[in-house]
């Protein structure tokens, strides 16, 4: 479509906006109407703690307050350093109730990255988890050793008499909150374009990126979560995705404007999500298909047998035939869906069509490992050639770009508009994502544009390996990457993690291989080991690649 | 909440809008996204016919191309007399598609009024079935005898056999839409503030009023009518709710946007509801209460058993008690919706808290009888005393005005500066209805600022006496306005319209009312008869008063 002339009309003449009829869009707005419509209502669950609405929106406000009393305002950075906790909720409200940004750091990183992270965003208050204190205190010290830091102790780590680490700042968290006014009055964005959070890129390459949100695509992302999954009003879900994740997919604000409830936790073990799922009947939750496998690594006689079908929404990875059919049974509704940290986590869903219910599992389990279709939120989803911008052929065959348009791509990146501008070219956010459309216009992923291999001048896709091994029933997981190749340029090598107890050699994979895929297409190599994963659950194909190439330079 | 103050950070630079990270709003891309994800799903059932999305989405744009031929484009105003029919809906997409406004006339209105609105909009092309043939005719002659009239001869009438009037035009709608290019590239709003349609308001005094609508607030409500009422993709709705009363209450875009099928309904008859809703699996419906009645009237014998609870959205009165617990036994959940045309419809909804329906069924209609709380997609509701814009107290006792402040208000008045500015003072929409707000913050409207019967200095709510006579059990319906009165200034006057085989005197009525009501209040003068409604269910105020004051000459 194009956008229409402006060609000034009796529709133009008399009617502006004014206070009364436009307001900037903001997720905000969600947690005062729960508090206000349902205020005893449960917003949180943290082990035995539990917060209702009420509670919530008054902690949010006097976090608020008290972060304003220290001058903290519209444009600065407030990082945290948080699990899945109420603190972090509170966060997601708070720090932008003063106008500020919110920053939730990776925890999984280390201080160097994180001290890179507070420089580079100018972090005026930092939030941590005292259990996170060791690898605070140097990413303080090297990136600003005067940052006004609150220690947040997490209640649950102290009553199992666990080491939750130590105080590394001069306030504590609720000490701290207890400081601001509980009749203040939060502060709308100034403009729905202004950031709300800034997300740091892992990026396998150079320098991590900061991602800006806004808060118009914040509410609207929100939103578009709730429509494509009909979450339906008082919905209760289960933080398995780490927040500080693209802001968890924007669902810590879905659940408000549902007036939903959020079961926090800590960490991603088996007994703990059954046990969480059945004590609160949980409706929803979200996570890299780890978090599957970890759910079905419960032997069947120790799973609760769940009454009603929970909704789980996975990324990162297509989830194979055998978890689907499992998590099916064990009482699983499986949504594929797929984005990047640049377009505020899901953009893309695998919106599925009620007749492929009837096809043989194998099939549906095809059709499910497909990324599919654009989220409503987003306006624009095309695969398309990056050289001439065309949009690539519906075939299913033709390699190009994921490319997005849309009220939920970010902003930009935070000090560095040479790659916002590079990210933004010719109109479209350019993902790097290589994929195909198939005729009934879902996309489905090949590859990531620096994880393709090529091998002789031919272009190698590296998932497509990956498919091929996945289907070999002794193999658990494999990850595929360019090894350098004096003759070849590159040649794939692949890395594979046996099922426990079986054992298959170089030489079987090989010949399963040449079964499946073309000759030149077959890896040469492999290693035989537990893969290396991010902490959101994505192979670390950068680490792998460094493997490969010492393994090629030791041949 | 205030607006947070500009004061320029690194998030403010180099992060500006653009083709890939800004779109529009509109809800034209609901319908795209429909007919691309879903092309085969059924989008509009009427009768026998059945349109699926592919080719709904097909002709909206070879009708906005047809138009577009005409020379129609950004800021021209498409009028169109229309039944609940396909070519209605079509309507609702295809106008603005290339850039025009689109102005849904009453179909009950006079000549007289449909003249004035043509005439006031500048309508460019009309749009009418042939079914309205005489009472358009008139109407055109008044208006701009040159108008380009396209008629449109709704199938299901002829295949009946049934006359359905003269065609009036050059134009016949399918061969008009055939002109059109099919490879037509329809057009995104320049901006989403741009108008969408102009609903004309039947306004008890004065001209009617064009409140004009945008793109950006017509997707907020109708994502938001999805995600009020969780509406699951592909859910069925039917038409009993006239489109042309604030565009169906934006539920024409809304079931685009969950894929939904729209079943469209030209009469309002207890059969054809009934049908509709078992044949079609109906999931949803709105209408006044008089749509519930209508059902109801069917004998219990008679109706189809629903296997499935069918959602009930109602607004213009709160619902008895009876019709409620009848409508529940019949199959339904009936919410209780509240809004104006200058809001696009419902704006505000009777939230229930599942712990209400745990209470008596006379507690539940009370409860169920307030118009409740705001939207998600209005940002804020209020109860205000006009002259201090001071929130009343949230007592349940303190009648003040409704107001309203969000994206989901009207940009104003079409060429009425003076009504807009009005509407729009001191940053609020006063919406002229007179209400009390509870402390739980759902509010209960009392009475129209003009409604309102000034009785020796004291203001009696209308409304008030309209539920005690609600109570009587041989009272079917009942409406009160002012009667001039020599001493008093005004008293209210009431028309009753009893149950059939029902009989009972004036002075029984004053003995009952004495009952109920302060001695004040008790009307003093009784009309028994049917009471005259609009087309959309509303009580015809004006021309009971008219008639009160004609009684009162009489006395």
């Amino acid at each position: 479509m194009n956008n229409t002339e402006y060609n000034p009309s009796i529709y133009d003449q008399d009617l502006d906006r004014n206070q009364a009829n436009f307001q900037p869009l903001t997720p905000l707005v969600f947690l005062e109407r729960a508090a206000t419509v349902f205020p005893q209502r449960i917003a949180i669950i943290h082990g035995h703690f539990q917060l209702n609405y009420h509670d919530f929106y008054h902690r949010c406000r006097l976090l608020a307050s008290a972060l304003a009393k220290q001058g903290i305002g519209r444009g600065d950075t407030v990082s945290v350093m948080l699990a899945n906790t109420p603190a972090m909720l509170e966060a997601h409200y708070a720090v932008p109730m003063c106008g500020a940004v919110l920053h939730s750091i990776n925890t999984r990183l280390d201080a160097a990255a994180i001290a890179q992270q507070l420089t580079h965003a100018e972090t005026k208050v930092l939030i941590t988890d005292t259990a996170f204190a060791e690898i605070i205190r140097p990413a303080i010290a090297q990136s600003n050793p005067a940052l006004m830091v609150i220690d947040y102790a997490d209640p649950l780590l102290f009553t199992v008499d666990k080491c939750a680490g130590e105080r590394l700042g001069s306030e504590e968290y609720e000490a701290f909150m207890a400081t601001g006014d509980s009749d203040y009055v939060w502060q709308m964005p100034r403009d729905e374009w202004d950031a709300i959070t800034v997300n740091y890129t892992s990026g396998t390459t150079g320098d991590p990126k900061g991602v800006v949100y806004h808060h118009r695509g914040a509410a609207l992302l929100a939103q578009g979560n709730a429509l494509t999954a009909a979450i339906a009003k008082h919905a209760v879900y289960l933080w398995t995705l780490p927040m500080f994740h693209c802001n968890g997919w924007c669902f810590p604000w879905t659940m408000a404007a549902v007036s939903g409830t959020q079961v926090c936790l800590r960490e991603v073990r088996a007994d703990a999500i059954w046990s969480a799922i059945v004590s609160h009947k949980v409706t929803h939750l979200c996570g890299a298909p780890v978090v599957m496998s970890t759910l079905l690594d419960t032997p069947q006689e120790q799973r609760p047998k769940l009454i009603e079908t929970v909704e789980f929404f996975t990324a990162a990875a297509p989830p194979p035939e055998r978890v689907l059919s499992e998590m099916a049974a064990a009482g699983f509704n499986v949504t594929h869906l797929y984005g990047l940290t640049e377009v505020y986590g899901p953009a893309v869903v695998n919106d599925w069509q009620p007749q492929w219910s009837l096809l043989p599992e194998v099939e549906q389990a095809t059709l499910k490992a497909r990324q599919g279709v654009r989220y409503h939120a987003l306006e624009q989803l095309d695969v398309v050639d990056p050289d001439t911008m065309q949009p690539v052929a519906r075939d299913g065959k033709t390699l190009g770009e994921v490319m997005f348009r849309g009220n939920v791509v970010m902003k930009g990146y935070l000090k560095n508009a040479a790659a916002t501008e590079q990210a933004f070219r010719d109109g479209w956010f350019h993902s790097g994502d290589l994929a195909v459309i198939y005729p009934d216009g879902y996309i489905q992923l090949k590859d990531r544009s620096k994880d393709i291999i090529i091998s002789g001048g031919e272009n190698i896709s590296s998932i497509e390996i990956e498919e091929a091994l996945y289907k070999h029933d002794q193999i658990l997981a494999a990850a595929v990457v360019a090894m350098p190749h004096e003759k070849w340029g590159e040649t794939p090598c692949a890395f594979v993690e046996l099922a426990e107890g079986c054992s298959v050699t170089q030489e079987e994979l090989i010949t399963w291989c040449k079964s499946q895929l073309a000759a030149y297409k077959v890896p040469r190599y492999f290693v035989f080991e537990a893969i290396a994963k991010t902490s959101t659950g994505k192979v670390q194909k950068t680490l792998l690649r460094q493997k490969a190439a010492e393994l090629a330079d030791a041949l």
